[in-house]
């Protein structure tokens, strides 16, 4: 068997309340609630940095959860992911407690024109010392096109044209601007930067036009790590071109396998390598000193979870209402613009809703690994080799016990079995994902596309 | 005469390297080229905490100076605020070193719908304890709009009325949105919020439309304290309704005063008082131990300024180019959609580019005041009580060694006089500020903008 890479991990997060796993935000000893506060963030970052954390990846929602029984009742009495804070916002705080830890966060492509896009992502890359990666999000909640005065959202393929037509705009402002010698810093010459290598780029697109110079001096990595979680058709193909970390869900390793070979075909098609990207599965662990004391655990959590508002989480990403349905019909749906893989997911396991509640025991629907530190690597190892991924996003719990918890007993388990770094490497978020440079591969389509 | 309230004082500084008083990067005790780097604003943030300041208010420009000589080729040169960061990122890293500390961020109204806007803004509040206050630009340059794929500017009284629509838009969401009593955090009841207390909103104005829940809970004070700096007739008017703080120009306190009185008379015309208003003017300080060392080290400064990126910052706010006059020429406009009120100041005072460029001798044209502490603060009083004013916003020069000999000589100089306050207040910005509440006094049109 070859050697294989330390398993990748990333702290999966939210700047709000109820994120996941639902209704564990009135368990006692949960403080998540403290998200409007610095010192939370701040805190999050120092333990997920003693942790040997790859990155904290921030979701985000711009909009909000209506479809469950036709309103929000549901989504604000549960605090399902509302409020919402913005995640960006949180970065620079916790940038500045940490040295290595890097940052994925979710913005979505329609809320700001490229040309200052451009700009706030270069200067969070300077801030955090190329420590930042993107999470590139299209949208697909109808209340969030109502909010910004349009009837419904982008019919599902287009937005990823229309992302695509961003992505390009980007590429030309983050790589093509300005030259690796433009900066020069002569205070004796009075030269700060020399005009003659810094170029107007001009954009003609689809969607996105417009022409000049990027406000921001290259940062560390120019172009942010990537990331991207389409699982759908469209989404992959997307990926393909685009992403450097994918981020999917899969109910067990044969079903990861399945979308990460899927996955990296894709990627070999568009002229990139089958190791250009990293791919990580959600899950969930509870654990604790031991079997039983996770098991334990487990059981008080589900005590305070809230599976029916997982279901009109579920309902939000499916588009469809499951609040009317019987415990026993199947959830079907014809042609939505909501998330593809949800929909096509739940049909092809003919689910009901009864189902569904199920699996939502902890309120939330991804895989649980449960016990001792012990029992999680080695669950966490058969996931990285059957499942033929790269890494994790580990969802929340209980916060912030269950960060804790997972850097005091899975991490040195993990480490004894040589299945984890014991220290940071070197350099930006790309160099120490990849092990290659700190810019974008020269096979990458954003590494050229300002050329053209 | 009537006792009179502290002196304001806000920092004045820019995510850039060259600011206002251009040149001075190249002095060899001059760091601002740090300013990609978290330290240098964190230090910032504590050094003006040390020296009680009420505020960093951060100028940003979206787009570049290519007016003078028909390119950006000494904008490059001389770094005439290109590069230029994001200033908002600065905000979350310097909030986590401070407590009492305000931040006034410069944000212009076309880069982002207010959905989204508002949000971001709230995740400020939140994270600051209260502590933000918004400078709002409508945006002058030619250069931005063809970035964003736009032929030019918009006009420029119509650039105040969309503001004033965005305006509209943003106290629905900031104001109205969420009931005081919407979020129980009732853990016990599982009760995060009460839906009946949260209202969807519904905005069609002539500019902006949409309808839609706000995302962020109500932040400690709704809507940040809003900043303005527009001089213009149209500029006032908009200023009169909707600034608590306004930031003007003035080469002397005579100047000042006229500018004072015409915006609190315009303040009342809108149904608010005159005291609702704070009035910054904008000054440079080169102090020292005492008035001759202040001299030495203003003659060392100006040896390192430059005048002629100045005159290049003149011509991408009036819109003129002066790289081809002659030194004797007048400096004459036609209409332009740059900034009104340089073009008329320039107008009114026959102004040469010799003479320009005798003001510009530190590199920005900002009243002057030098010395020791005591004769610093003796200026600051007679601009105070003979402009009628409320505060100061101080330029930088050499970075950070200005804002050291500042809290350390004139600091001092003003509490010994009673011209300043000895300890921070209690409460958000706009309750040190005003010495009222946290939130939009019942006066103001924000305050009740939503209901309508």
């Amino acid at each position: 068997m070859p050697a294989r890479r330390p398993i990748l991990l990333n702290a999966f997060a939210m700047n709000c309340v109820g994120h996941i796993n639902h209704g564990l935000w009135t368990h006692p000893r949960d403080r998540s609630d403290e998200y409007r506060h610095l010192d939370h963030w701040t805190d999050l970052a120092r333990t997920l940095e003693d942790g040997l954390f790859d990155a904290l990846f921030l979701a985000d929602i711009v909009g909000v959860y209506d479809i469950y029984g036709g309103s929000i009742d549901l989504a604000a009495r549960e605090s399902i992911q509302l409020p919402v804070n913005d995640p960006v916002l949180l970065l620079p705080a916790m940038a500045a407690v940490t040295r290595r830890l890097g940052f994925a966060v979710t913005v979505n492509t329609a809320i700001e024109h490229p040309y200052s896009f451009a700009r706030r992502l270069s200067t969070l890359d300077h801030l955090t010392g190329g420590r930042v990666g993107w999470n590139i999000v299209t949208g697909y909640l109808d209340s969030a096109a109502r909010a910004v005065g349009r009837e419904a959202m982008a019919e599902h393929d287009s937005r990823y044209d229309r992302a695509d037509d961003y992505l390009d705009f980007l590429y030309k402002l983050w790589e093509g601007s300005w030259e690796d010698g433009a900066v020069l810093r002569d205070k004796a010459a009075r030269r700060f930067a020399d005009p003659a290598r810094i170029h107007e780029i001009r954009h003609e697109g689809p969607y996105y036009r417009g022409q000049g110079y990027h406000l921001a001096e290259p940062s560390p990595q120019r172009t942010p790590v990537l990331f991207q979680a389409g699982s759908s058709g469209r989404g992959q193909r997307f990926a393909a071109r685009h992403a450097e970390g994918v981020f999917i869900n899969a109910r067990d390793p044969v079903a990861a396998a399945r979308t990460a070979r899927s996955l990296r075909e894709a990627v070999v098609a568009a002229g990139r390598r089958p190791e250009d990207i990293r791919i990580f599965v959600g899950v969930s662990v509870v654990t604790g000193a031991t079997d039983a004391e996770a098991q334990e655990k487990l059981a008080d959590y589900v005590a305070h979870a809230s599976p029916e508002a997982g279901m009109a989480h579920f309902s939000a990403g499916s588009g469809i209402d499951l609040a009317p349905l019987g415990l026993d019909d199947e959830i079907v749906t014809g042609p939505t613009n909501a998330i593809q893989s949800t929909t096509a997911a739940a049909q092809a396991a003919r689910l009901t809703k009864r189902r569904l509640l199920g699996d939502l025991a902890l309120g939330g629907r991804y895989p649980l690994i449960v016990g001792s530190g012990a029992t999680v690597a080695a669950e966490m190892r058969r996931w990285r080799d059957e499942g033929e991924i790269d890494g994790f996003n580990l969802t929340r719990t209980v916060v912030p016990e269950c960060w804790r918890d997972f850097v005091r007993f899975v991490v040195p388990a993990l480490q004894e079995r040589g299945l984890y770094k014991t220290a940071y490497g070197e350099g930006t978020l790309r160099r120490r994902l990849f092990g290659e440079g700190d810019r974008l591969p020269d096979r990458h389509a954003g590494a050229q596309a300002w050329r053209g």
